[in-house]
């Protein structure tokens, strides 16, 4: 809520408009639907403030999302709001000049997390959608102290949010923000499949 | 999951692609952050699909969801996609040719409600995201039976996602898919106020 009042005010020598201004590290975690979905309802309010969205999503498929990349991917060329950039790993990622590796998802893994280490440093968009990254934290593909350390130190004010299941305790640790979300009742329970419009 | 493969097939009489196609009703609901910004990555691929989107806000502030709105009026009117129609209860509905009552919002929340009858019998919309509509529902401001109702007999394929905390557990038994957001942590714990691009 806009005008929220916080329960109690930190000794932490900020203004509360330093406090108000902070970039924030999001976590959406947990076994239940609308962790992606709404890591991309913020990507909009970043598009809305002006601030570059990208996209770095860490999944096989490139059918993901179709949905969601295909409305900020048009709303990045509206000329309105912010550009939006969409990486994803399934393609091989958008800057590098091969195939994806159809054998060693570890290595694209690491060249997307790369990559996100040259952005950050360079202060490059204002929000991070790091979409289904618990996974390449979970699996080793990518050290999560690492992670937490170069998350931690980012310079400027570069939200990020990180989607996927069985978030790494240091890395909630390391949250500002953590949800999780879960399932109460799933169509998949009753024997229906996921549709098309819904899952993706 | 695309190809996720459902747990048991019911004995309901319906072809796997009938049951695919099933409309769904859709609960966000919880105390955590996400219940709104995953309605709006649902509208999003809604959008992708081609199936005309109506939000209907049933909050008072005219303020909340600025980004969300703007982007997805801004796909709605691009020509690609499905038009996007917005209606605010916060500024006394769309359809109404008279300022909102400051007075009465249960009466706004009922006007609110009859017009997605009216839609819903028009079959007008593919997806509906009925945002905070827990509320009028939890305040009795609306019927929670007549509202099951309506949702239960709604013709066609229309999709309806409802968001809100504190879901009627009736509203949850009709429900398709339901989704319990769970704060896990959140900055207003540590004194931070809500923020531009984060929370609007």
């Amino acid at each position: 809520m806009p005008q929220g009042k916080p329960e109690y005010v930190p000794e932490d020598g900020l203004t509360t408009r330093q406090r108000r201004n902070r970039a924030l590290l999001i976590v959406h975690t947990g076994p239940g639907k609308g962790k992606s979905t709404a890591a991309f309802g913020l990507a909009l309010r970043a598009w809305n403030q002006g601030w570059p969205v990208g996209v770095f999503q860490f999944v096989k498929s490139a059918k993901w999302r179709i949905g969601e990349e295909r409305a900020l991917v048009a709303l990045g060329a509206s000329g309105e709001g912010a550009p939006v950039d969409w990486h994803k790993m399934g393609e091989g990622w958008s800057w590098i000049q091969r195939p994806g590796s159809e054998e060693d998802h570890a290595a694209d893994a690491r060249e997307g997390w790369e990559q996100i280490k040259r952005d950050l440093a360079a202060e490059k968009y204002g929000m991070y959608v790091l979409d289904e990254f618990t996974y390449p934290m979970k699996w080793g593909w990518v050290d999560v102290e690492e992670v937490v350390a170069v998350l931690r130190d980012r310079p400027g004010r570069q939200h990020v949010v990180i989607t996927g299941r069985d978030a790494d305790p240091r890395l909630v640790e390391a949250a500002d923000l953590v949800t999780e979300m879960t399932k109460v009742k799933h169509p998949m329970d009753q024997g229906q499949k996921g549709q098309r419009g819904i899952e993706w």
